[in-house]
C-alpha cells in the first residue's frame, strides 16, 4: 500500500529560506508567525495527514460514496472520524478572519496545510476545501448580518459549504444557465433548477451545508449579466442559530466517476428552496469569481500534492525492487539484481517528477504569498502587484500544475511497472484522482483562454511587464554569483521566449483572434516554464547560500539543474508551435472531423 | 454511449495508396488481395467491430471477469456469443499458414483488423491476439508433430493461447525466474510454478487454452541461459485430438486493475502441470522473443485503435455540444451558442490526436508489410532489409504509440469537459484501457533500452543506416514537388536532429553507458518523429496525387501539415534532453529519493 509523508523539509525551506516569510512579521498574521509556530504547525498538519487522512484514502475510493432513498449520502468508512479530527484540529480557521472564528494566520501557511490534506487524500481534502471557499465568498460579498451568521459555524468546520455552477446544458458558458429565483416576498427568494457536477453537494460529515448557488432573479437580463448568486443552506438556521426546517434542495444522484470516489459529486435539486441573496443582483458570476480564482489555485495544489505523494511512493518502489543490473556494472553484486532506480530511464522518470514538484512547490507558495500581500501589504503599489500577479499565475497554475501532476503520477505508476496498473497498489487511484483536476474549476483549455484573452491584456500588460520588470531585477542583482549563473542564464532564456511568443500573440492575434486561441495552451507553458525558472532560480540561490549545511542544499542544486537540462528545453517547441498560428489548425471544416 | 466506426477509408489509403500492397502481387497471400477482398474484409471487420464488439465495450468494462471457488472465469455478459461470432468469421486464421488452416493472407491485412478489433473492445481483442501470439510462437518452434496438433484448434479460434513470462519477483528481469520444470520420464515435463499477469489466463471463451509457459528445467543454468519454453494445455489432448484431463494448471485468483477489466488477468499456479518442451532446452527465451517481437507490435496498435476511437467521441461530442461563442464571431447565431469545435483549443486537442492517429497508422502498416516482406520477399536483400525494419520499429512504435495513444485519450476526454469524468459517457474506460499498452509486453523505458542498447548497434547500425538511406532516397526522388515540399523539409529537419543524436549516443555511450540510457526516452521519441515525419511525406505524396478526387485528400494534406507545424517541433526538445547526459539524472545518492 502507499504511504505519505508530508513534505515538511522542503516546505520550509521554501517558507523560511526561498519567501523569507520572517520579513513580513510587520502584518497581521505574519506577526503570529515565528518558527516554533510554523514547525509545529507543519509537524501536526503532516501527523493527521500521514496518521489519519492517507490510510483511508484507498478503502474511501474503493468503497466510494453511498446515496440512499431518502437522498442522503454516506461517505466511506473512516471519513466522519477523519473529519472530525479534522475540524477538531481547528485546521478550517487556521487562515481566516477572526472575527469569524478563525486563527488569521497567513495563507501561505494555509496553503502548505492544504497540500498535506490534498497529498494524502484529495478526496477528502475537497470537503473542506469547498467550504472555505464558499466562506470566503461569503466573507467577501455578505452583508455583516450574512456573515456573522453563517461564517462562524462554517469556520469551525461545523456546516459544510459547496459552489454550484454548471447546469446539465452549461458549464464553461454560465450564461446559458436557467436555475431561476422567485423573491418570496420578506428579502428571501425562492430557488429552483438542477445543478449538476457538485462536489461535496451531500454528505453525512457535517451537520449542515451551505449551498451557494448561482440563479437568475425572474426577469433578469439573459446571459451572464442577469446571474445572481445566492446563500442555500441544507437546513434552515433560526434566528438563535439552532437548526431548522429541510430546505428545498436534495441530492438528487451521485455520479459514478473515473476517481475521486470518496467525494460525493451530486446532481442537485433546488425546488423552491429558499436562498438568500449574496452581493448584489445580477452581479452573481463576479461574486463567484472570487471563489473561483481561490478554488483554482486550490486545483493547481493538488496538480503539484498528487505528484508529490506518487513521487514519494514511485521512488520508494524504485529503491526496493530487485530487476536487472545498472549499465555501469552491479551496484549491489550481493544481491540479485539491482535495485532499479540504477537505471537512468526510471531516475529520469523520477528527476522529472522531482524538478517538477519541488519548482511547482516554490512557485504556488510565491504566489499564495502575493494573496496574503494583495490584503495586507501597507504600501498601495505592493498591493497592486500582489493582486497582478494572482490574476496573471492562477489560469498558468491552474492548468500547468494539473497537467504535468497527472502526468507525473502517470510516470510514478510507471515506474512500478505492472503492480502500478492493479488496484491495491494504489498508483492507478493517483492518476484517476490527479485526472479531474485537469477538468473542474474551469477545463485547462479555459485557462488558457482566460490567459491570453483577458489576464494579459489586462491594464494594458501591467502584470506581465511587472513579473519580466522583477525577474531582470533579480538577474541583475545577482550577476557576479558564478554559481548561481547557470539558473540566471536559464531563467534569461525562457523570459526572452516568452516575450517573444507575447510580441508573437500582440502582432497577431489582433488581425484574428483564432490565433491567440491557437497558441493559447502553447502560451501558457511557456509562461510557466518562465516561471518555473524564476521559482528555481531563488530556490538555486537559497540553496547555495547554505550549502554547506547539509545534503538537502546540495541535491535541492541537483535537482534544479536537472529542470534546466530536461525541463526548460521544452520551450523552444512551444514557442515554435505558436508562431505557426490558427490557419492549418482552423482549416478544416467541421464536418471533416 | 461512445461509437466505434472503422476507419476503413483511411485503411485503404494506407493499404492501397501510400503502401500500394498490389506492387507485392506477385508474393503469396498478396497474390489473392483484390480490391474486391480487401473491401469485403475492411467492411465485414468494420461491422463487426461497430455492431458486435463495441456495443458490450462499456458494459464489459463495469462488469468485469468473475473468478468462481473452482478457478473458473467469467467473462462480462455478451463475451462469449461476440467471440463466437469472431470465431464464427474466421477471423483468427487471416493471416495464418494455410497448412493449419489459416487464409495466408497478408500480415499487414491481418493488422487493419486487429486495430478495428482493438478499437471497439481492446479488452475483448486481447484473447484472441494472444492466442494468435502463442500460435505465432508454436508455428516458429514446434516440431511437426506439434504444429498439427495444437495449431489447426488454436487458428480455428477453437482454443485459446496464452503467454506465461512474469513471476512475482520478475518481470523485466527474466533471468530471476523460479519456476521449474522435471522431465516426467515420457518425453513431457512436470511444469511447477506460479505466473503472475497472465492476460487472459483463463476464461470461459474457448474449450481448451494453450499455455506457453517459461520455467527452468531441473538442473539447468542459472540467469536467462537456463529458461525454457513449454506448451502447457489446461486440458490434455488425447492422440485423437480429443480433449483429456485436465491439466494441473488453475487460476489462483484474477487482479483488480485500473483497466481492460473484460480481461482476466490471472495469477496462473502450476503445479505439476505436464508440458512439452516447445523448441530447444534452455533457449526458451528466444523462442518467447519471437512472440514477443508480434505482441510489441500488436501493443503499439493498441495505442494507435484508442486514440482513433476516442478522437471520434472526442471530435462527435465537440461537434455537438453547443457552449460560448467562436473568437471571430458567431458560427451559429441561431443557436443559443456554438458548438465547441469552434474553439481553437479544442480544435488543437483534435487535430493533435488526428495528426498522430493518421500518421501512426501509415507507419505501422509500413511496418506491417516489412514484417510480411521479411518472410516472403525474393530476394536475400529485401528480407534482411525487411527484417532489420522490424527489428528497429517494434520498440520504438511500441513505446511511442502507446505513450501518445494514452495522452491523446486523456485529450479526447478533455473535450468532452465533466462529462468526460463521468463513468457512463464511456471516455475515461478508453484513459484506463490504453494505460496498459505503456506497460505490458516491455514497460516503455525496456523498449528504449532495447533501441539505444541492441537495436541501435545490431549489424554495425545496418538497420538504422538502411532506413535512413531509404529516406534520402525519397527526398531526391522527389525533388521538385513544390506541394510536397514542406513535407520534404520536415523529413529532412527530423533526420538531421536524429543523426546528430545517434552521432552524440556513439560519441558518449561508450565511456559511460549511461549516457545512453539518460538518453534513451527522448532519443526514442525523436526517431519516432523522424519515421512519422517520413509516413507523412509517403501520404501527402499518395494525396497530392489524388488531390482533385475528393475532400478526403485534402483534409489528409492540412493534417499532415499540421503534424509539421505542431508535432514534429518537438524533436529540438528531444535532441537538447539527450545531449545532456546522465551526470545530473545520477548524480544524487539512491538515498536521497
Amino acid at each position: 500500500m502507499t504511504q505519505y509523508a508530508a513534505p515538511t523539509t522542503d516546505m520550509k525551506f521554501v517558507l523560511n529560506e526561498v519567501l523569507q516569510i520572517s520579513k513580513y512579521s510587520n502584518l497581521p498574521g505574519f506577526s503570529e508567525v515565528n518558527e516554533e509556530l510554523l514547525d509545529a504547525i507543519l509537524e501536526e498538519g503532516g501527523k493527521l495527514a500521514a496518521n489519519v487522512l492517507h490510510p483511508i484514502n484507498h478503502s474511501g475510493d474503493k468503497e466510494g460514496c453511498t446515496r440512499h432513498d431518502d437522498g442522503s449520502v454516506t461517505t466511506p468508512k473512516g471519513m466522519p472520524e477523519a473529519y472530525d479530527a479534522y475540524r477538531e484540529g481547528g485546521w478550517q480557521g487556521l487562515s481566516f478572519d477572526p472575527d469569524y472564528g478563525g486563527q488569521g494566520l497567513p495563507n501561505v501557511l494555509g496553503l502548505a496545510v492544504s497540500e498535506m490534506m490534498s497529498g494524502a487524500n484529495m478526496a477528502f481534502a475537497m470537503y473542506p476545501g469547498l467550504s472555505r471557499g464558499a466562506a470566503n465568498a461569503i466573507h467577501a460579498h455578505g452583508s455583516d448580518d450574512q456573515k456573522s451568521k453563517w461564517l462562524p459555524k462554517m469556520i469551525a468546520g461545523d456546516w459544510g459549504g459547496t459552489m454550484n455552477l454548471t447546469e446539465p446544458h452549461c458549464g464553461t458558458d454560465l450564461g446559458l444557465l436557467k436555475s431561476k429565483a422567485v423573491p418570496a416576498g420578506d428579502g428571501s427568494f425562492k430557488v429552483s433548477g438542477q445543478k449538476i457536477f457538485i462536489s461535496s453537494g451531500e454528505h453525512d460529515l457535517t451537520e449542515n451545508i451551505i449551498h451557494l448557488v448561482l440563479a437568475r432573479i425572474e426577469g433578469a437580463p439573459e446571459g451572464t449579466k442577469g446571474i445572481s448568486l445566492f446563500i442555500v443552506p441544507k437546513f434552515l438556521v433560526n434566528d438563535d442559530g439552532s437548526l431548522g426546517a429541510r430546505n428545498g434542495v436534495s441530492c438528487g444522484s451521485i455520479e459514478e466517476k473515473m476517481g475521486i470516489h470518496a467525494n460525493s459529486t451530486c446532481v442537485m435539486n433546488y425546488d423552491e428552496a429558499t436562498g438568500y441573496l449574496l452581493g448584489e443582483e445580477n452581479k452573481g458570476l463576479k461574486a463567484m469569481f472570487t471563489m473561483m480564482n481561490e478554488a483554482r489555485l486550490g486545483v493547481a495544489m493538488q496538480g503539484m500534492a498528487i505528484s508529490e505523494v506518487s513521487y514519494q511512493n514511485g521512488a520508494a518502489y524504485a529503491k526496493e525492487r530487485l530487476q536487472g543490473r545498472a549499465l555501469t556494472g552491479p551496484a549491489e553484486p550481493d544481491k540479485p539484481a539491482d535495485p532499479i532506480i540504477v537505471h537512468p530511464d526510471v531516475r529520469r522518470m523520477l528527476m522529472d517528477q522531482r524538478a517538477f514538484t519541488e519548482g511547482a512547490r516554490a512557485w504556488i507558495y510565491w504566489t499564495a504569498l502575493h494573496g496574503d500581500l494583495q490584503e495586507l501589504a501597507e504600501d498601495e503599489e505592493t498591493r497592486q502587484k500582489a493582486d497582478d500577479y494572482m490574476g496573471l499565475m492562477t489560469p498558468i497554475l491552474k492548468s500547468y500544475l494539473t497537467e504535468k501532476g497527472y502526468w507525473h503520477a502517470t510516470n510514478a505508476q510507471q515506474v512500478l511497472g505492472g503492480h502500478g496498473y492493479i488496484q491495491e497498489w494504489g498508483m492507478e487511484q493517483f492518476v484517476r484522482d490527479a485526472r479531474i483536476a485537469l477538468i473542474y474549476e474551469g477545463a485547462n483549455g479555459i485557462q488558457a483562454l482566460d490567459l491570453v484573452g483577458r489576464k494579459l491584456m489586462k491594464d494594458g500588460g501591467r502584470a506581465w511587464q511587472s513579473f519580466f520588470a522583477e525577474i531582470d531585477e533579480f538577474v541583475a542583482d545577482n550577476q557576479g554569483n558564478d554559481e548561481l549563473a547557470p539558473f540566471l542564464d536559464g531563467l534569461k532564456l525562457a523570459k526572452e521566449r516568452t516575450e517573444e511568443a507575447t510580441q508573437w500573440l500582440a502582432a497577431n492575434a489582433m488581425q484574428n483572434f483564432n490565433h491567440a486561441g491557437a497558441g493559447s495552451m502553447d502560451y501558457l507553458n511557456l509562461f510557466a516554464l518562465n516561471c518555473l525558472a524564476y521559482a528555481w532560480a531563488m530556490s538555486a540561490k537559497s540553496a547555495i547560500e547554505k550549502k554547506g549545511e547539509g545534503d538537502f542544499y546540495g541535491n535541492k542544486l541537483v535537482t534544479g539543474k536537472y529542470f534546466l537540462e530536461r525541463i526548460l528545453p521544452d520551450g523552444a517547441a512551444y514557442l515554435e508551435k505558436i508562431k505557426t498560428g490558427a490557419d492549418t489548425m482552423m482549416a478544416l471544416p467541421a464536418e471533416a472531423f
